[in-house]
């Protein structure tokens, strides 16, 4: 049997890889996990066939949107067939051995390094954070350089890939933190459940803006249909205009679903249906 | 006469440093323009009365809203009494007597480096991008350095701080790119105009998700208020819920604007005037 490739952004132990994993746990025996160098290359491979899903982070509870893969969503022509929240739980990880008096460095991605700012200075009050381009690669530096005046942020599953010791289970400062993901593929779901919450996202830009997006809520708040998030993102190569994100409850061939598409067709300029797919529990 | 302090983030050369020129331009005399660190510290150096105005960016034509400065407007009792918009002209800077055939680097920040790759690519073709945490920093980085294997892409203005010379003078792939900023005070403008066009910023969150934005957004359509801008961000500490930050034409204490205000804080749990100021030419 061929197996399915899953493509994540990182290097192995990245929380996008873990994301997968939940995604497709039923399933991970038939499932290769391919790590990748940017979100661009993960919509890419799968746009190219090279690759059957990416899973890729759109929001944060903490940092908000990473709007570079709304741009993505937008640029590319897939479809969200599923999304899945991530607790972030971010580990203090040392090379075996190492004595936490002696750590005068601390790496991982700046936003990591921000959302354990306090308990470094607590835990660590001698050492300097250090930026370093993602979580998971600050691990495997950590190891490759072998040196113990240094330790790294990043997840559970960093520590195990590179032979690292958690010296501290639950260093973020704020527990309230996840991350939402979506699963990208070249179709919609085939899925159809009863009995389940559906999500639908939509990406959609004005014909004219005087009035626009209240017009445009409107046909979703009229059926009774609630948004679960909306984004603006300015539309590359003009002035000021701006394309529309939307998340709502529901199915894309549910009659009022269908009703407030038709509806907000007659006032936008462009109209792209992401998909439609089982809402993720968190 | 005491001079006036105006706070702007980055080292001198940085395009807040000419958007805060810009905008005061008559006052230029009076005014001691001045470098801080972080959005965070022109934030607090306006709040503790230690500088008179802050000047920072909330958003780009090309990457978006600038989300940390939504966050302090949040955090922070003040107003915003103005707003200029900057065309973001990047320019290629070297030292003086540099052959651009031993170029091997090109230094900046890496949204500037983003919005000059393909000028990269094309006239510096032996070249490596460099990450620098700010724009003018760069400039100075490579005056400090002395080493002409080195570039920079950064401000007009930064290149005659630091002695450099501009070897391109329209670096920038796309030309349609603009930075808004917006002036803070503790205090409404009281500027008075007569026959020109206001703009009102105000950030509010929901009593109840269902159905709100639409809600919401319906005070401003029906009374004829053009939005001109509005994003969601999430708030910090809770799960998944956002606060809303919104532009739109009109001045504080017009008629339909206080009516829609007062519609508004019916169906809110915070909001929050940020101030109403003379609309910006771009």
């Amino acid at each position: 049997m061929k197996r399915v490739k899953v493509g994540y952004q990182g290097v192995s132990g990245a929380y996008s890889e873990m994301a997968s994993e939940k995604f497709f746990a039923k399933d991970k025996k038939n499932i290769e996990f391919v790590s990748c160098n940017s979100f661009e290359e993960v919509f890419q491979n799968v746009s190219k066939k090279k690759m059957d899903y990416g899973v890729v982070p759109v929001e944060n509870s903490l940092a908000g949107s990473i709007h570079k893969n709304f741009d993505l969503l937008g640029k590319h022509h897939l479809k969200i067939i599923g999304e899945v929240y991530l607790h972030i739980n971010h580990q203090l990880l040392v090379l075996p051995g190492t004595d936490k008096r002696k750590i005068k460095e601390v790496y991982s991605h700046w936003q990591a390094l921000a959302q354990c700012a306090n308990n470094i200075k607590k835990f660590l009050p001698n050492s300097l954070p250090v930026e370093y381009f993602d979580t998971a690669g600050s691990a495997k530096y950590i190891r490759k350089e072998g040196d113990k005046t240094k330790a790294c942020i990043a997840s559970k599953k960093a520590g195990e890939v590179y032979g690292l010791k958690s010296i501290n289970k639950n260093f973020e400062d704020d527990k309230h933190n996840y991350t939402r993901f979506v699963v990208i593929n070249h179709d919609y779901s085939k899925l159809e459940k009863k009995g389940v919450k559906y999500k639908t996202s939509i990406l959609f830009t004005a014909k004219n803006e005087v009035g626009f997006l209240h017009k445009a809520l409107g046909y979703f708040a009229l059926r009774g249909i609630n948004l679960t998030k909306i984004e603006s993102r300015p539309m590359p190569s003009t002035l000021w205009q701006y394309y529309y994100y939307i998340d709502f409850e529901g199915k894309y061939d549910d009659e009022k679903v269908l009703n407030a598409l038709k509806d907000l067709k007659k006032i936008t300029q462009e109209l792209k249906i992401l998909g439609s797919y089982v809402a993720g529990k968190h």
